[in-house]
């Protein structure tokens, strides 16, 4: 190990302050000097919503470190407005700007990691830099958009784009009292998902009384001297509110990489190998500058996430003094809540399948989180997708309620080891009542994919119905019970409920194509098994059941 | 695929269940007969204790079925009362006693499962048959504790065994008002678990007033008649109570397999191949009268749990009807909640790994279930035990409170897997304020394992430190803060906060043993990193910190 070499941090929030500690503790000689260009270093940014929301009470519980507890700790020598300029590779020297007293100076370093984050995506269009036009990223950020709702200025806010911190904002500003409009440009919000995937979300948006604006965008702000009055959609509407919020999404800060010379990938994002270097020597990048290796479809992916940021943080501290580890990449792994309704996503959406040309296979899948029958089971919608031919999970959504969390984890996990929907049905998960249920949804979601994938059944999703449904004559069994069918039926289905459904067998045409559903897929199973042993050919379960052809109905509805 | 062949499946709760549908689904043809020697068939045993305690307040809500629904949706036909007398393999029958009517029959069969499930140990000692000593196994004594309970018989109760439905009887009777006494033979309840990972639910059964006896057994009933009026136990005790319930333990039920022929294993419960075949061919055996392979010690084993029998059920229903099918095995994943305490396992504890002479490594870790700056985190104790040469995760206990289940099921499923400890350090799990951390518990038990298996520290366990304290000259550094040191400190620890720990190295002796500790493991560690780096070459973390030297201390205080 060399003595006293000098690490420069670029970036001091997530994966900076990771390298930066990881350095230290595994170099204790070494000079390690932060520079931050904001106020304030290690906070957490994935927090500042629920500050606004006042879920998060106090302002200093989002500041993980300051710059003196990072020296008393890790012995880091932290600047915060300090922008660094440029990297001279060359000289091995970075230029750095004193923002406050307005200097630039010249440091050398051993080596460098490049942790510069995102820049956000703020279009150059009237009236955008008014004042009460605001951004959400950072510490002062937060404070200011409090400030003005506690002082009473905010009656009506504007959200525009319904990602993730977009979400986040408009749930926090409807705890705070504040009437929210959502604006999106895309025909969903949450646009990582797929489209059916969010309609729950965007019902309880709607639940919450937030006015829900899809498939526009934003063309000017109508302004009153430095204040914002009202913004302008694309389709003409203008909409008056005492505060914007942009959260329109972000790109990868490469400023000072691209002006060093270092390569950027095919996603625009800084270029790393496992190791975290860049492509000049002595310069390591990790964060949500960086593009990483997409575990799953092994490609080249952006995933500006804080997990991936941290261990790539770690993996750049360490091999910057020294050490060798190897950051094996990530597959967006996500989680959002709105109201009481959680969704998430590991590995790939069904479009991401689709635009990488991957031969897949979906399946739906409803279950409770815990046994029927323990009190307060909350359901859940999983999405399941895995390669065709090999049956290995390619990824995972589910919207629900408790549990879900669980439930993404453990196909994160799954996904991770590379594993089949016939390991799931395997797993050995815990078991008590108000835990889950001896067949958890997992296990419920890897049988019914499984059985698809060893061919014991066939199904459908309801995109596919649909579109059987237009081209030609198919027979549809709804096997639901009678007291059931009032909630509603898919156009021209025969109800037959499945007790009955033996008995009843000359009622349909087993020569016919047939597709068999219920309520989330598990009797209609049972069903499609009993029509195939009575020579029913031409089979299809609906995956997902009524449920799902709900979740269809709405999101062709909204979109 | 064979006609008309006929199915003999022997009990009827959740592997016989399983069984007979399964065989359906793949055999629309085949008559399926299923016989159960007790009033109810697929009723949700784990529920019971929760109806004693009226967190379940229908009995109906525990029958998942019933004879009459079971051939309406799956055609089958179910006898309640009706027991299996003997098998006899040559001339493929079955002798069947209906009970009710005290008729014998017999009954031709192609295939048998076996699916007999447990027998409850009842020790043959005075006055046990009394009528207020409760088993809690079937639906019929569920609804007579509860009966008495609520009729106000019961002021005070002892339970014998603190195992799962013990300790959840024990809840629900607190829950119902009435004292309760819990004995235990052992020296710690839920005896799967490693003796410190309970301390946190015994103290809860305290906090509940529960009066918790261990290392005792009972030795007779004092009966009144047909009434028990106290227990008397292996040290002269004497404990009066209005109702006892016997939970000791239970034991598979063999006896129509040993009077069959069939070959029981190691574990003396019916041996079976991977797809649950018997050693008389055409007869299959599922459930918890079973042994199966253990997926992670590779050996045999006995887990009568409800998730292994529903699958093995579903397993052994398949092959019977000429499918091809295989049980993967399982590794005891369990969970069990007191108050707000969770306590769960997977994968094999410490001392099963000192049973099996397995080389291994412990690590403990304490985190709270999500980010520290979003309100109501709570901490969990997460142990997790390694294979010492390969890092292969042989198993995790967790004690906490919200978040435990979703951790253990990640464990599992990474054990499911064969995942080892760095695989942990880079899982891509699901993170917002609400649900985790950007380090997970789950990654940063990882990291600290992972940390000692690449050889980047070392680490003693608290009963490593003990052991060491008594044996020769160490030297133990408390780097918490000053304002930490109130709860206690190891006795003899110098206390130098981790700030200061650079300035103040002159203290300490680097050629002496030196553990150091903080409140759980991570401070500790940046600060034996800056030990190692100052020369200190005998160097020890404390793992799980003051918290796991405070349970190991109570678990030596208790046992």
């Amino acid at each position: 190990m060399e003595n006293k070499q000098t690490i420069v941090v670029i970036g001091g929030v997530a994966a900076g302050a990771s390298a930066a500690a990881k350095a230290r503790r595994e170099d204790e000689r070494a000079t390690i000097l932060v520079y931050e260009k904001g106020k304030y270093v290690s906070f957490a940014n994935c927090g500042l919503p629920y500050y606004v929301g006042n879920e998060i009470m106090q302002e200093r519980a989002l500041l993980l470190h300051t710059p003196d507890s990072l020296k008393t700790r890790f012995n880091l020598d932290v600047f915060v407005e300090h922008e660094v300029l440029e990297i001279k590779p060359e000289e091995h020297q970075v230029v750095v700007k004193n923002l406050q007293a307005g200097e630039t100076f010249t440091q050398s370093y051993d080596k460098v990691i490049l942790a510069t984050g995102t820049k956000p995506i703020v279009p150059n269009i009237d009236g955008i830099h008014s004042r009460n036009v605001h951004l959400l990223r950072t510490v002062p950020d937060a404070v200011q958009i409090k400030q003005q709702i506690e002082a009473g200025n905010v009656k009506k806010a504007v959200v525009v784009g319904g990602g993730f911190i977009g979400l986040e904002a408009v749930e926090n500003l409807h705890r705070q009292g504040v009437s929210v409009t959502l604006i999106e440009k895309a025909d969903q919000v949450m646009t990582p998902f797929d489209r059916e995937m969010v309609v729950d979300l965007e019902d309880m948006l709607q639940k919450l009384r937030v006015e829900v604006i899809l498939n526009n965008g934003i063309t000017k702000f109508v302004a009153q001297g430095d204040r914002a009055e009202a913004v302008q959609l694309e389709d003409g509407t203008v909409i008056h509110a005492d505060m914007f919020l942009l959260s329109i999404g972000v790109r990868p800060d490469v400023t000072l990489a691209e002006k060093a010379g270092i390569e950027l990938g095919a996603t625009r994002a800084i270029a790393v190998n496992g190791r975290m270097e860049t492509s000049i020597p002595d310069i390591y990048a990790a964060g949500d500058a960086v593009e990483i290796h997409h575990r799953v479809s092994g490609k080249s992916a952006w995933i500006p996430l804080a997990g991936p940021a941290n261990k790539q943080g770690r993996v750049a501290g360490a091999n910057a003094v020294g050490r060798s580890m190897e950051f094996k990449g990530a597959y967006g792994t996500s989680i959002v809540r709105v109201g009481n309704v959680v969704a998430a996503k590991t590995g790939l959406s069904e479009k991401e399948c689709i635009r990488e040309g991957m031969d897949y296979r979906v399946t739906y899948n409803y279950h409770g989180n815990h046994a029927a029958y323990y009190p307060g089971s909350e359901g859940m919608m999983i999405k399941l997708i895995a390669e065709q031919q090999t049956g290995r999970i390619l990824g995972a959504q589910i919207v629900g309620g408790a549990g879900v969390d669980k439930r993404i984890d453990v196909l994160a996990t799954a996904i991770y080891g590379h594993m089949t929907v016939e390991d799931l049905e395997h797993l050995d998960l815990a078991y008590a009542p108000p835990f889950g249920a001896a067949k958890d949804p997992i296990i419920m979601a890897g049988m019914t994919h499984a059985n698809l994938y060893r061919a014991e059944g066939n199904a459908y999703t309801p995109a596919q119905v649909a579109e059987q449904m237009e081209k030609k004559d198919i027979q549809i069994v709804d096997v639901r019970n009678e007291d059931e069918w009032a909630v509603g039926m898919i156009p021209g289905a025969i109800g037959i409920p499945l007790p009955m459904l033996r008995a009843r067998l000359n009622e349909l045409d087993p020569a016919k194509e047939t597709v068999v559903y219920c309520r989330s897929g598990q009797r209609s199973y049972f069903a499609s098994r009993i029509l195939m042993q009575n020579g029913f050919q031409n089979l299809k379960n609906l995956m997902g059941g009524y449920l799902g052809w709900t979740l269809f109905q709405k999101s062709l509805k909204e979109s």
